[in-house]
């Protein structure tokens, strides 16, 4: 029994392998029970991996084999690309039965792979109360609470005791979210006014009311809120489950901390792939997509990078004469480039994670300029010694290492002003931050290194 | 009451500022109570906010103000570095009685940042009980389930029936966690053998065994497993909590989501900062903090960048007649560069999403190498059209737009064989690809730019 933790990661993804292997032979057999089996036998999670794991010919023949009918738990599982495939062979009624099952976050999820006209069709089809609450959904933005939240919880009036609530829990089971963390305890116009943890609640005896175990809300989730300052409240407050209020104040919906771990996610990934000029980027994507998503930025990058150019053919007479300069210019913009983009990503994290305000924000800006300084002076006592023994020329090495030094402190500030300053301005301080910083240190860097050079070494 | 969420937003601020203000006042006149006050009033998650937004000379004087006794939860939601300055000047007395009223896994937080003798004498004071628990936290590693732990769960036979279960919690409410999830059952070894949410306890009725509505589980944690790899488990079954179990597969502690939550974030921000060639980095950093985490990648790329510049050297001679070849060599660097740091961001993410196992992994190279033909097409006819109107030379102009169709299919292909060859190895695919993939992206750019120049122009 007392394995190590790899051979049991090893073990586990033996077995995912096998699972698969066994999938594809069910699959390529055309033996629907048995692929049916295999996939309700894991958890959804699981048996959406081993589905998003096959090409997609085989992807289409398990959507064949199951008669266009994939259990909605493992419909909600796939990412976006996989469900709207699946979607798409699905019938009217299958989507229908599984908009039945999940509940409204996940159904307004599957709702919106759907081109406008088969949603319509298909809302048409719902129980008029199913209907209006998932229409209700798609009148919030994407990427706000209003859109993420359940309309399923458990709210109770303050009078309620311990064991009225649980009482009414047993009787009402059905209609209860399948799983939950918390009461919210309402006044009688629906406005929220604190909550009960589970964990209270059950430790609590049957005949104290809720108003005295009931804890007052520190989050505050509006549905228009923006799905990051969301998940900034739940990160703040460690919550598991928050509620969400409507423009009156009244209680409307909940969010649980599942769907913000998948925001959080989601917020983080944006701000990487925005800091290496990437407008989106998904595992599946085509060539075309990958192509769409990163041509733009390099487009950018092309006006930029013949600045420049044009900067180097400023000095287009001194570069003729002294050829050393176009071994050595590189390394002054690679280094600066280099020492710039630290600070930017050191910037952009601090930006997300909240550190960046007030004071915090003008210590950053010294520090960053001071860290310029500093590791300018080592860098360029670094290619001074390095050049000056390649060449055996002291006044070039000293060029160099000014230029370096002047490059590395614009890279610290300017690493850290460019996101300040796109913040300030409403954008995301993470897109287009990168190019801006490489085009102005690379700018410096060759003005610095070439300028120098025309005015000492000729 | 119907506010808009920006307004709503600007308000919260306002009332933090404010708040802070209030604060700083009370601080500087001295009125211990006022900040004790003001503190307490706040949630702990607001109040170590409002001290973080302090300079270190007040921090100090709140330490002072308070007779250095910090409340325990307020302690707890400091980041790292105010807490190791709070717990310094906290008595050995008032450190007991915080831990004494943290769960498990906090109190081996604050434990963490003590030094090895006071953390000795400290331990020393603690009640044997809970000495010996915290003791044993300290045998896992950091970053390990054990570690990040709470000993604190409620655990119950299969017999028990969902009546008995409630009692129970009554009965020792005392010495159940603050906030839970769900329970535990176990056999008699202490083994687990399945889960009841609370949600699932509260609607079945009090006669029913709770054998009879456990799940199994999903999840599968031991003391020793990297917290990497529990992130996973718990988004993967969008968790929000989990058992952790010993080398002999017996239940001994519990983790929670709003530490995985932190532990995502962590891993997020590594991969970010790593990417961008820093070792570490935090919004309190010192310039001195700042200079380590980023001289020794500096350092590297201080060699690479040398390399560079030794294959520009080798064409010394084509540069010397050809001074066009210096403008227009660092535009194939940079638009290159650009391409590969944009793949490079997509594989690491995919590899940390766990997209590119298998089969999956095989088509992204294709995609990658794809996409950089596509990408160089493009890019290769622009600038070849930009340095043909520039300097009205054809062959320079095909010279320049072959080097960057090569060197774009060349960074595609290194954006994602890097990272992915780097995982093969058990290395960070994040770690070191950047400096690797820009040096092999930069050499190949002027190794074919200046190539071709020298075999077609001269």
């Amino acid at each position: 029994m007392s394995e190590t933790p790899e051979s049991q990661a090893e073990f586990a993804e033996e077995r995912r392998e096998l699972l698969i292997a066994e999938l594809r032979e069910a699959i390529d057999s055309g033996a629907a029970k048995q692929v049916r089996g295999l996939l309700e036998a894991e958890h959804p999670a699981d048996a959406s991996d081993f589905l998003e794991q096959l090409s997609s010919e085989r992807f289409e023949a398990v959507m064949d084999l199951l008669g266009g009918d994939l259990p909605a738990d493992i419909l909600i599982e796939l990412r976006e690309e996989y469900r709207e495939d699946a979607v798409e062979v699905m019938s009217d009624e299958a989507v229908v039965e599984a908009l039945d099952e999940l509940e409204t976050d996940d159904a307004t999820a599957v709702l919106e792979d759907l081109d406008e006209d088969r949603r319509e069709r298909i809302l048409e089809e719902l129980e008029p109360e199913d209907r209006a609450v998932l229409e209700a959904s798609f009148e919030f933005d994407e990427d706000t609470a209003g859109r993420l939240m359940q309309r399923e919880f458990l709210a109770a009036p303050e009078f309620w005791s311990v064991g009225q609530t649980i009482d009414y829990a047993r009787e009402n089971a059905e209609e209860l979210p399948t799983d939950f963390y918390e009461i919210y305890v309402v006044d009688p116009t629906n406005r929220p006014l604190g909550y009960v943890l589970l964990s209270q609640l059950l430790r609590t005896k049957r005949d104290i009311p809720l108003a005295e175990i009931m804890e007052t809300f520190h989050s505050d989730i509006h549905v228009d809120q923006d799905q990051e300052e969301v998940a900034y409240q739940f990160q703040k407050y460690a919550l598991a489950s928050a509620p969400v209020k409507d423009h009156d104040g009244r209680l409307v919906g909940m969010i649980t901390v599942d769907d913000m771990v998948h925001v959080i996610q989601e917020e983080n990934t944006e701000d990487l792939l925005a800091l290496a000029n990437v407008s989106s980027a998904d595992g599946s994507d085509t060539v075309w997509e990958s192509v769409k998503a990163r041509a733009p930025w390099l487009g950018i990058n092309l006006i930029t990078a013949f600045i420049a150019s044009a900067i180097i053919a400023l000095f287009e007479g001194t570069l003729d004469r002294l050829v050393q300069l176009a071994i050595l210019m590189p390394v002054v913009a690679a280094l600066a480039g280099n020492a710039g983009s630290q600070g930017l990503a050191v910037a952009v994290r601090a930006i997300a994670e909240r550190e960046m305000e007030g004071k915090a924000g003008r210590r950053a800006v010294i520090r960053e300029t001071l860290t310029g300084i500093v590791n300018g002076v080592i860098f360029a006592i670094g290619v001074g010694l390095v050049a000056f023994f390649w060449f055996s020329d002291v006044k070039l090495a000293i060029v160099l290492a000014a230029a370096m030094l002047a490059s590395f402190m614009w890279a610290g500030a300017s690493g850290i002003l460019v996101p300040l300053t796109l913040k300030r301005m409403g954008a995301d301080p993470a897109v287009a931050s990168s190019v801006f910083v490489l085009t102005l240190t690379d700018t410096m860097a060759f003005f610095s290194f070439l300028g120098l050079a025309t005015l000492f070494l000729l």
